[in-house]
Formats: structure tokens, sequence, C-alpha cells
């Protein structure tokens, strides 16, 4: 898919339109960033969110839960929004009201269903290869007990908001601020540390692309 | 507050049970490493989840947002279900059913009430001491006309489940896993780089501050 996101009263961003995107090569490019989603849905008329650990899968989302989770699926799915923000920096202007934070959001609506058995096992490689990539071939095949005992989601992304501020201090030009603080951008990422492990055995490499994700681009020691 | 908290119908961990805790110094410690919330509420009986910057006060939370934003408050306040998640590491198992992520996680059930005008301030400043710790005194103030157009919303903390993943891979004693393959955790954490400043005096002791808040406790460089 290479369209624009569709822009509907569900989708449009209300508060800010200006930071709202279309590009779904950008949509993308958020969801294969990040790691957990926030998924909200309503239970007895009230709202529950969840995270799930997730995987993007050509244009939907898949939600790795189990079959005891919180999110007791109708078979005809269940309505959802879906919420990944990754923070990339706090945005110190020179006034409280400016400041703001660097983020990239992705919200979608949809109808989570739950994966047929026998797309379960394929599912489950697209969401093992994002989080961990190429550790499927490291280990054994997935028993059919545990396959069983894994619930997998699928949400399409039919309906998706993207919202993105990515610049530096800005302020309104003659709003009593003053000139000689300091304004500018701390920023924010989720970095991989040093490999903790329980064998001796070299660090293999799926751990070593699942950090790759996660690069320290010249973080503050302090 | 300091007595443990309340596990009910609404509160209790179902999947996987034995990583809930109940204690109330755990969850202020999650809710004030945290910087962006997930508030999911219904909207014309739809679930909706939207991303808000977020401070603990006391024994609530405060979600900051713009009196244009996406959540209508009625006088009486909105049912909200707000997730807070930091992901602290990928936790490589010997299969693909027993890996799994080390993660803090709240989930707070309250009503999202507005602040009243009187104590909006002093709100803003506990949301702004939070995200940037002494910016507020490094500032002019904030105008009538700002704190008018700045929307904070309280969340009580009456009811709140913490779930936390903290310890490395775990299997089924006898389960066919290859001893010989690599098994651990790949610690995840969000750090602060270098700041990147829009004017040329030194950087402030409140940026400072926010960085020492997401300090590189020893991050791999690739």
């Amino acid at each position: 898919m290479t369209e624009p996101l569709t822009v509907d009263d569900l989708t449009r961003i209300r508060r800010i339109p200006e930071r709202q995107r279309t590009d779904r090569a950008e949509l993308y490019g958020i969801l294969d960033a990040g790691l957990v989603a926030h998924v909200a849905f309503v239970r007895e008329g009230r709202p529950v969110v969840i995270p799930f650990l997730y995987a993007r899968d050509g244009d939907s989302l898949l939600l790795h839960g189990s079959t005891g989770g919180g999110l007791f699926l109708a078979p005809e799915g269940v309505e959802v929004s879906v919420g990944i923000t990754h923070v990339d920096g706090l945005v110190f202007a020179r006034s409280v009201f400016d400041s703001s934070a660097n983020y990239r959001s992705v919200v979608v609506h949809g109808r989570a269903v739950a994966v047929p058995a026998d797309e379960k096992e394929a599912a489950l490689l697209v969401v093992s290869e994002h989080l961990m990539p190429g550790r499927w071939d490291e280990v054994r095949a997935s028993t059919r007990k545990e396959l069983a005992a894994t619930s997998i989601l699928r949400v399409g992304l039919e309906r998706a908001s993207v919202k993105v501020r990515a610049y530096g201090a800005s302020e309104a030009p003659d709003d009593g601020e003053d000139r000689a603080v300091w304004a500018g951008v701390l920023p924010l990422a989720l970095v991989a540390g040093a490999a903790e492990s329980s064998s001796d055995v070299d660090v293999p490499a799926s751990v070593r692309a699942a950090a790759a994700r996660h690069v320290d681009s010249g973080t503050v020691r302090l």
C-alpha cells in the first residue's frame, strides 16, 4: 500500500492539526521502530487499556498476547484503539507554555480479530522477527501446545492517525520571553545496553540485531 | 499514602498474576520514571486512546493537554484507563514461547476531571517540575491567557494495577531446548543525548536535571 492515509472524523487530529502526517511510509516507519502498543477497548461500558508487544505485518498490526489475557474476543473481533508513541526529546522553550516534547505518535482505530490457528505460526514468526530478528532460526521450533497457548490479534491499518513533532523550541515572536535564557532540545531515545548473559556461549546474531535497532547515537554520560 | 494497592475485579492482573505488585511506593516509582501516558476513554461507544505528557501529584496523576484536545470533558469528568509502560529489556529464552520482555507497567482506572482554574498554575508547576526540573524558575511566569489555554486533567490513583517482569530468561525445565543456545537479556532504557542548543548560552540546570533522569548506565555503541 502506498496511497496516503485517510483523514476522516475518526482519524483527524484536532489538537495542533499541522502535526498530522498522511504518508503511509512514515506510519510504517513509526510502527516498525516500536515494541509496545497500548491497546484500548471497551469492557462493560468502561475503557480499558492494556500494553501488548506488537509487530507490523504489511498493512496490519499483530498484537502478541496469551489466551489468558484480558482482551476477551468475540468471534467477530472487538473494537480497539491502539496507541504507539516514541518520545524523541524534551523541548525547552523560553516559556513553560511553549515548552513541549518531540514525538512520533500513531493511533490506529480498528477491530482486533484473533489470527486463526492455521496462520498463527506465520504470525508469530513476524512478531518474533520484529522483536528479535533472526532468533526464530537459533532456537527449536514451537510446539503445537505452545502455539495453542499463544494468542495473536490482528488489527488493520486502514484508519490510522500519525502525529509528529520534530523541531526545536518555538515561541510567539513578541511574548515577553527573556532572550538570554537557553532554549533547545534534549534528545531522548530507547537505547540497548550490554547483553546480560545467563550462559557462557557467545552473544548470537539475533541479540546483536535487536541491539542494532536501538543504537546509542551519542548519549550523555553523567 | 502508604497502604498497599487494592486488588479487585478491575485491578486484578489476569494474565501471569504473579507479576502483579501492590506496593504503592513501586507504583509511584514507575509513574515518576515516565513521561507519556496512553489515556483510553469511550467516545460515542468507541474506544479512543490518546498520548498525554503527565506527572504524578501525590496520589493522583496530572494529564497535560490543551483546551483544543480530543478528550472532551463533562463537568463530572470522564471515565479513563491510563497506561504507562517502561520496556526494560528483551528476554531471549531458548524457545520463542518462553521469550519475553522485561517491563514495568501501570494501568490506572479512574475519572479524569479538569483541574479548576484557580488550581491550574499549581498543577502546571507539578507537571513542569516533573518533565523539566527547575525550568519553572528559569523562564518568565505564565500569562493568564496561557493558563486559560492550558488544560490539565486529574485522575486519582485509588485503582491502579502494577505489573512487573524483571528477571532473566526462564523456561520449563524439560522442554526440548538446546542448552547450547545463548539465553539472556538485552537491556533497554530511555536515554538522553547531548542537548541541541538553539542559543549560544550555557545549557542550564534544568536541562542537566532532565538529562540526569535518563542517564546512560552503560549502553552499547555499535
